[in-house]
């Protein structure tokens, strides 16, 4: 049986502070150091009585020096260089036994070269996701741990109490070695993009094809928000929709201008899945339209060019509900298949279903289906695909139809929904026993004489093109 | 001026006996080697007239050795570790003015380095992207070629003269340094991609949404092969279709196994393109699709629990012809936008117009749009956009309200369509000055404070859910 470790949190910014507080607050005992000695000094003023627990020190290596054995260290710093540099300055100040936890968006691949160099040192590597933002972070955040056993027990008890509770659970576990957590992390941003790009394309349909004020749409968010749709992200479009801005007094969203930014996290998630030989294409829709959104002089200039003007949409609100439930069952569909593609790459052994779980509380996917989804990869799973599950296909059979009728009021009447509609042709082509690729391997045997596998036949085959 | 260099060539398989026997058919002098000398003997025994020209080795360092300086030493053979040792063994057969020239699919990134690694030894290196296959190897490949303009001076005579030929001006041109050649022919591979899929998805509602034969669907193909659909895959659509398997008696296409093979270009089209901040949606799609059929088990039980089956669909021939033509420009503007992206970020000042022409003989993509390609480059062209020049901007006018029937009347019906539909999206998206990425911003900020910027106000702004 592991020790527990003496626990101390390097990084005092905004997720830092915010977690560190957290950790106190729970009642444990903490260190913590900054790179700039005034930021912990005022970290520990803020703190007030929740300082009680907390020791303060004025850089890394003090801390490191100071705290008893064995230590387990969260690093809450900017992914990437920093990151990289105070492992290894971090590997010399720890002994045997330590313990070192990125907590940052750091890139799984670099977690899993870090475990290989952290542990080849006699220490113990932990990448851990937390999800949630600074709000998660303080009162309760998901946290997807990737480390070994051993040093899992360590900070187990520290890392279950600070996490977001759903009907009590902790949304918080130990997923599987290395990079585990930090991927499922990256995949958890994966399916946020494909949601928030499936809400702004219903958004813009109901702006833009039915003339309904930003109020008024996010009135439905808002009571769209239950049942099966219940979600975080339907929660906030409603109250974003509704917010005024103070400035102008017009519609918060309509000063804002409408180019996203990203922080590279889908980017990861789709070069990941293209690795794998997998693709997730409601994702790449979702990030393909965040980067087009950039080019917004493009844009303005092809509205002129191409005469390009919105046609009316004619949908039910019951339209744009069902369209959604089922774009986002097939959104969560695509992002469990990365990880299960990864999870066999990896050697990882992910428990899908207890992935789920943790996404029920504290992070920005939470919503009314992941409990669904939980039971659906207990229960019976053709394929493992969860649009297989039972549940999940009837769900579908009931909501496709909308899908459909959204997708093609909006080609009709030159609304974008790139991830509604790669959300289409996703669930279409598993619904298909044979596609048309048939005649793709015919192409590519008459020009390339790349040969073609016949049915119930031999492989290497040529059409009579060759012959 | 650069000396004309002698000639090697290394590696006697499909693509490099033909690339061979093209060289002597157009009056060069030749070395050959292979790693089996046996292969060498063979080749030059089938050449038979040809071999007045042929000087054989027994292998490649005799070659090396023994050929002339200034040599040129054409590799063609498979990329990655094959190319990567024999280029290392070659640095140190080779002298200073001497080329080595790697004519296989390598990834451009290999190329760069490679590039350095050879030229650090006083050697120049060539990237040589060449397409047609063995047909178009023997009798006239489109070659894009990457490297130094003296390496390019030393072999240019040759390269023009076994180059497809385009109303008599050679399909082969030095388009910049390093990479590029390379980097040229993957964005070619990823339009093909896309190409074959829109057909493929074409095929699909003909076949299975009005019932229509192969051999029917193929006649129309190859009538529709003319004008400014006029393409090297329109016309092998209806080629492939019309064929009967001389087996069964059965069209051709039926006894194919639908799971179709993709060798990797177009994966590493989209990872770069994500590198650069770019999506090719309708590329994306693509790969998609043919990674998608591999799950053909998963497709069948599929079918049974989702109750899939395709409606009918009511269109006229019109519509898909014009569909076509609007989806084919989209997925040649997203590849140049991909090679300006490139471009830009590598220093290799690619001449589009140029590559154009190069790509109008000789390679699977050639088609009639790519003389107006050629010239919409040369011509006024907003933003650098293909689908905003004159030309381009009237076609897309003229042919999207067909594209918009197409892509709804397979939504409702259930026929999947991801290319066609991502090429429909990206039009729309760029024919729209306002998208609905102010909300996706709205939502960005509220849930994880990362701010906004206002419409024509600072950045870093936060909504009033934050006052």
């Amino acid at each position: 049986m592991t020790e527990l470790a003496h626990l101390g949190l390097y990084g005092l910014g905004t997720m830092g502070s915010a977690l560190a507080l957290n950790i106190l607050d729970n009642g444990f005992a903490l260190h913590v150091a900054n790179r700039q000695e005034a930021v912990t000094t005022a970290f520990a003023e803020e703190a007030g009585p929740l300082a009680e627990k907390l020791t303060t020190h004025k850089d890394l290596a003090a801390m490191a020096k100071d705290m008893p054995a064995p230590r387990a260290i969260i690093l809450m710093i900017p992914a990437g260089k920093p990151v990289e540099d105070t492992i290894i300055a971090l590997c010399d100040m720890l002994e045997p036994g330590d313990t070192i936890i990125d907590a940052g968006n750091s890139d799984f691949h670099d977690t899993r070269r870090r475990t290989e160099f952290v542990e080849a040192k006699g220490l113990t590597f932990i990448g851990m996701g937390v999800s949630g933002g600074e709000e998660g972070a303080r009162h309760g955040p998901s946290i997807m741990v990737g480390g070994t056993p051993q040093a899992w027990t360590g900070i187990r008890p520290v890392i279950m109490a600070i996490a977001a509770k759903f009907e009590n659970e902790p949304c918080a576990d130990h997923l599987g070695p290395d990079g585990a957590g930090h991927f499922v992390k990256t995949v958890h941003n994966g399916i946020e993009y494909a949601d928030m790009q499936m809400i702004a394309e219903t958004y813009g349909m109901m702006r833009y094809g039915q003339g309904l004020a930003p109020a008024e749409i996010g009135k439905r968010f808002e009571e769209w928000d239950s049942g099966a749709l219940t979600a975080y992200l339907m929660e906030i479009t409603g109250k974003v929709l509704q917010a005024t801005d103070t400035q102008t007094g017009v519609p918060a969203v309509d000063v804002i201008l409408d180019r996203a930014g990203q922080k590279g996290t889908g980017r990861w998630t789709l070069i990941e899945a293209l690795r794998l030989g997998q693709s997730a294409s409601a994702i790449e829709a979702a990030v393909a339209s965040r980067s087009w959104s950039s080019e917004k002089e493009t844009r303005v200039a092809g509205e002129e060019i191409l005469g390009g003007s919105r046609g009316s949409v004619d949908l039910q609100d019951a339209d744009y509900k069902d369209a959604l439930l089922a774009a986002r069952i097939i959104a969560y569909a695509q992002g469990f298949r990365l990880l299960a593609a990864a999870s066999e790459e990896y050697n990882w052994n992910l428990d899908f279903a207890r992935i789920a779980e943790i996404w029920r509380a504290g992070c920005i996917i939470r919503s009314a289906l992941l409990d669904d989804i939980s039971a659906a990869f207990r229960g019976d799973m053709p394929h493992g695909q969860l649009i297989f599950a039972p549940f999940f296909a009837e769900r579908l059979k009931e909501t496709l139809p909308a899908l459909r009728r959204v997708v093609s009021a909006a080609a009709l009447g030159g609304h974008p929904i790139p991830a509604l509609s790669s959300a289409l042709s996703f669930v279409d082509t598993f619904g298909m026993a044979r596609g048309t690729t048939d005649l793709i391997q015919a192409q590519r045997d008459f020009f390339g004489m790349h040969g073609f596998e016949r049915i119930g036949g031999d492989a290497g085959q040529h059409g009579p093109w060759w012959e």
